[in-house]
């Protein structure tokens, strides 16, 4: 039996909202308010779910997570706003708790209205569902292109108290964000003081999820969301307790990591995985949008797709990114073998020995710039036929 | 019988510079020297070519361009430099000309050694074949993934005299332009002046080029060349003749966006011209930042090749771009059919017309962000299942 998350539980059911015979309505549940907190998309249009949640958040605190497939709620107004309060309402009523605390998530075509009445149909079933072992099903629930629910759990020591953690995901689309928005839902029976758990929350982000979503390309409706409810009943997680909070941080972004590997890995139509290293860049920042304009260039991405060691598609999305480089310095290798150095390619036996490594599900493309010291890490997959079969016709 | 441009003269032969039996060098010849203006790619990594044509255009003046496809000669250090000016010398002594005054253009696979003896040899053949109706052949040479050559030929009055215009482009690779270097040619017997003709040709690329390459997306070898040798015998074009100027200026911006719409009308595997109309925002920047978001978001392209009027996917490119906008003033029409009005869907028959629209060849995506009046147009193609297949084995 799985590991449990101390005062947790969760539930799916098929409740109809837009195929029938699918989980498509899931909630998370502690039975306590816990410490909460959330990264939201940056796309200037949100949903009315995230326009809710972060309204929510400001008291840093939350007790469920409602979410729902089919439908993302977004691009619907007032009226949208009006719907995502309507089914929490539905949530906390059943619950017996305040609608405040009831997070919103939603996932699925933009710009329909959201029909409640399956919420309201669906509402009794679900609440009667919550189990500790309902993760597996919530996973499923949330699932729009994915092709494998993505659910990573871990245990660490916290001063001498074992403390649970359980994240669950989805976003196939990672290659471009889009429908296939990206979901995360992270429960913890850890004892920690909000501003603690905000940073461990926002840092952790930035180093897992964002190193994944490529050129700032956001849906309407991304979310990651962060329930602390205190259960396990560790010492204080707070800014007096330094060690022990690297500690639980670290394994927050290790969770946030193992599920952002599993949405590059189950990226739409991708046959590759793919980490793009940036090194010797003149600062990170420059590090990381060098590793990003490569990780989303189409001409590279095709060029991985057919196993096309196209070094020249390399540097020359390089050489449009924002990051300063002397061509003439520059040196990539796949995983080990070297295939351009000091700006010039080594030729047809590089090339061979390249496309074999890309041959690999899975390999790392490394950019030496030689100009510094600054670093960064972009994961990423190949752009193949399927993305285009699976995206011209999403709706239908 | 086309058109000539007196005093100019063109030819192409087959060298075999990568593979047999088709042109692949050619060359324009002025009988005498040209006022000369270029624009070339933005990109830090610039090819051979493109750097030796930059130094020498410092003085305005050039009287032969000598262009390649199948190695573009990039990415090959000091060594393509000396390539490019050893071509470029075999062009000059027999042309009997200044070798300053030879311009230079490649396009092809980066990262090759340029081999310069099927140039040695096939010289003394091009040099013979210079012709007066030599730009087809020329605009065959210069093709790659292409598939159809380029040529639009103009003539007008100046004050009293007719000047013509003759310009041939390449670039088929315009959704993402790569190995599919953007080039383009353009010659007049025109009388003008420096200065005068480089801010005819700076604005012009800049409307009509700059507005179909995406996401600042450049090839290492991009390259608009423009040489204007007096031979029509026109009052000078200058400071002093604004009317006149004018007029030349917009011919060439008319020849140039007629070779920038066959570009995009052989797009790579494009099976629609789409015209991305955004109106409405607080300035033209804004505008044009957010229709080359949405010309470049590989989900929007694939609707359009799905014929999915997905206006979601419109709403979230827009919200990714650097344009700012109310999401609740949005309007989108396809052609004369709205699809959404201040954010929101129209519903099922508005988009069941959308998708009608979509059907066609070619249609215009109109983007209202009813914020101000700022506004700007950007040319692409979608994004279909032939782009991969290109572009996956490009090299092969």
């Amino acid at each position: 039996m799985p590991m449990s998350v101390k005062g947790f539980s969760a539930a799916a059911v098929g409740a109809g909202i837009r195929y029938q015979h699918r989980l498509d309505l899931g909630l998370i549940y502690s039975d306590r308010p816990a410490v909460a907190a959330g990264v939201f998309t940056t796309n200037r249009v949100k949903a009315a779910p995230v326009l809710l949640d972060i309204e929510r958040l400001r008291r840093g605190q939350a007790q469920a997570i409602l979410v729902n497939s089919g439908n993302a709620n977004a691009c619907t107004g007032e009226q949208g706003m009006e719907l995502a309060r309507s089914v929490g309402q539905m949530a906390a009523d059943r619950l017996g708790i305040d609608p405040e605390l009831v997070q919103i998530a939603s996932t699925g075509v933009i710009g329909e209205a959201l029909d409640t009445g399956p919420f309201a149909e669906a509402m009794p079933e679900l609440i009667a569902s919550l189990s500790k072992d309902g993760f597996d099903d919530l996973a499923m629930a949330i699932m729009t292109t994915d092709t494998v629910p993505k659910v990573v759990r871990k245990t660490i020591d916290v001063v001498g108290v074992p403390v649970s953690i359980l994240g669950v995901a989805k976003g196939s689309g990672m290659i471009m964000p889009d429908m296939a928005t990206m979901l995360c839902f992270l429960i913890t029976d850890a004892r920690i003081v909000f501003p603690v758990l905000r940073e461990i929350v926002t840092t952790g982000v930035e180093n897992t999820f964002n190193r994944i979503t490529v050129d700032g390309d956001t849906s309407t409706n991304d979310t990651v969301l962060v329930l602390a409810n205190g259960a396990a009943g560790n010492p204080w997680l707070d800014e007096d307790s330094p060690a022990a909070v690297e500690s639980f941080g670290r394994a927050v972004t290790e969770v946030f990591g193992k599920l952002a590997t599993k949405i590059v890995a189950d990226g739409e139509g991708a046959t590759k995985a793919v980490t793009i290293q940036v090194k010797g860049a003149r600062d990170k920042d420059g590090a990381l949008a060098a590793a990003r304009t490569i990780a989303n260039s189409p001409l590279v991405k095709t060029a991985f797709f057919g196993q096309d060691p196209n070094w020249g598609r390399i540097m020359a999305a390089l050489g449009r990114s924002d990051c300063f480089f002397h061509p003439d310095r520059v040196s990539i290798a796949f995983d080990d073998v070297p295939i351009v150095v000091e700006g010039t390619g080594l030729g047809p036996e590089a090339e061979r020995k390249s496309a074999q490594v890309m041959q690999q599900d899975a390999f790392i493309l490394t950019i030496d710039l030689h100009d510094g010291s600054g670093s960064g890490e972009i994961q990423t997959c190949d752009f193949s036929k399927e993305y285009i079969e699976i995206n011209a016709d999403y709706r239908s």
